[in-house]
């Protein structure tokens, strides 16, 4: 806050207010101030909050949600009052603005609460390493409904009773199973298509688990693959491996990304691999770090990311393996190395 | 644009773009304008979005997705340009602001193709009533799944395993199971929570089908109900009926939840029922118009959207009833009037 001279803040990023309330926060917002941190919500979440927030004060919106977080502002004296410039719509904005008095001032800032999330606490980290213990077994039990005739949106059927049962509070993402040349769309819509014999099946699942989000992709086969296939796969898993042996901290991001996307390139498929090496993940499944060939900051000890490589070769099929990483003191850690690739 | 003195729109509501272009559209824009359609998109999308996109022009972006669409109103001559201000977020705005020419206007609208969403086409009628009939049978199926010892978490399970096999892509939004005193949040976690014997099941599912949604609400009870849920629940029922009988073309919105509000009041139960009685429905589970006692808009033939009255008793239970119910020009038709409750 001193450094972005402000002397109190609104948050209404979902994820943000979840980090800093420990509460699964929906359609809320939370007015953080040196006096006292204010959690505003409406009658349908009230309950739950009063229940479950300790050391925040509750406040529950009857009409406007913006003249209630103004007037609770006002109640604080706060003179500068920063706002999530990312996470709030012109609407909101302009109606926050209004309600406030004229002499308090709103401040745009980015990422404050996002920069903290990327370095992740031992609580945090169980959490994820069990949603990705969880997606592991649903990988190995689906195995079995990857044969020709089952449909695409047949096979996340199971997958999505599965990790429920299997302790998932739910799917982190629409499960994505793209067979045949679905599998060059890189977020294919899981379709009613039937399996085909001797075609590849792309994967994309992840769970969550106490708020916490798991994202592995693995390409499976529905018999045997073609000569192509088996080429592009181990040219992707060379990219991928090139791009592990890059991690650990204080290595630069665009490195990482560099190093899985030039191997790609110099096998000649450079121009089928259009997006970024991977991604932070924690309470959101795409967060900070992103890892692309923009971003020159070093990794830190505690952050958590995918590494994701692929070739989408369109109208014929794509493959992507996804694995999750932790970069560790001493360099780093798949958290889904057990799983075959 | 004639009557909001624009001549082009940049839109980023992905359900406005999925309603005006017919893809499901995903982090991407469109600008339209007299002259010529564009829609813009990453690498992820763009094989889908040129494959199945008709009559508009696709234009992939590379680095800023913000440059790419001033370059594009740059490029159409466009002299004042409408941006979606509550689905726009503050940093987007700054940014396409900050690209654009500095003589091109840039003007706040809202609601103009949510106004258009509002009627109901028959295509989409078509699609809702699919969605609808989908999760009828998801309910008449989970019957046996509502028994003592069974978790809230397997009930949901079961139920999206059921959906996909039954034609559904996904679920709408996060299915709710609410056991005992879990069914008091109107929007309770479904959780590992075992169901015990003679209590209140709450169950809430949606699906989505071709990208159009349901969602209806029921209270099963594993075994007995005690007499104070079956005062409750025929109060909600009595509810419910008060505001279908008014609904018709030319009727005050906030005369209909008016209607049920009253009856639960004068029952003794008006502060248990904090939320709007419903809600439009249709590409999105939430959208106009909206059933409460502010809105004093007429309701007109072609919307379609729920009907929800109920009573939560904070650390007992609670009981919704939700149905979805189309506006016809002789009346009304409740389209998930099939269900029993």
């Amino acid at each position: 806050m001193d450094r972005e001279k402000i002397d109190g803040l609104i948050l209404s990023s979902p994820s943000n207010i979840s980090y800093l309330t420990g509460l699964r926060s929906r359609d809320s917002y939370l007015v953080i101030s040196r006096k006292e941190n204010v959690y505003i919500t409406d009658s349908r979440y009230i309950e739950e909050a009063r229940k479950n927030l300790k050391g925040f004060a509750v406040e529950k919106t009857n009409n406007s949600v913006f003249k209630k977080i103004a007037d609770i502002c006002r109640s604080l004296r706060l003179k500068c009052i920063g706002f999530e410039e990312s996470h709030l719509n012109f609407t909101a904005y302009k109606k926050i603005r209004k309600e406030l008095d004229d002499n308090a001032g709103l401040a745009a800032t980015s990422g404050l609460v996002e920069e903290l999330r990327q370095i992740k606490t031992q609580g945090e980290l169980e959490k994820i390493k069990k949603a990705t213990e969880i997606t592991i077994k649903a990988f190995r039990f689906i195995k079995d409904f990857i044969v020709p005739g089952a449909r695409e949106i047949e096979v996340a059927a199971e997958l999505e009773r599965f990790i429920r049962y299997n302790g998932a509070s739910a799917s982190s993402f629409e499960i994505i199973v793209g067979s045949g040349p679905n599998s060059s769309f890189p977020h294919h819509l899981t379709s009613e298509r039937k399996l085909k014999k001797d075609e590849p099946v792309l994967l994309d699942l992840g769970v969550d688990y106490s708020g916490y989000k798991s994202d592995l992709t693995r390409v499976f086969f529905s018999g045997k693959m073609n000569s192509l296939a088996q080429k592009i796969y181990k040219i992707v898993l060379k990219a991928q491996k090139a791009a592990l042996a890059k991690i650990k901290p204080g290595a630069v991001i665009s490195r990482i990304d560099g190093s899985a996307r030039g191997y790609i390139g110099k096998e000649g498929y450079g121009s089928f691999f259009g997006h970024g090496l991977g991604h932070g993940i924690g309470l959101e499944v795409h967060e900070e770090p992103y890892i692309n060939k923009k971003e020159n900051r070093g990794l830190k000890a505690g952050m958590v990311f995918t590494v994701e490589p692929a070739v989408y070769l369109p109208g014929k099929f794509g493959i992507r393996i996804e694995d999750m990483v932790l970069v560790t003191k001493a360099g780093m850690e798949v958290l889904s190395g057990a799983l075959d690739k």
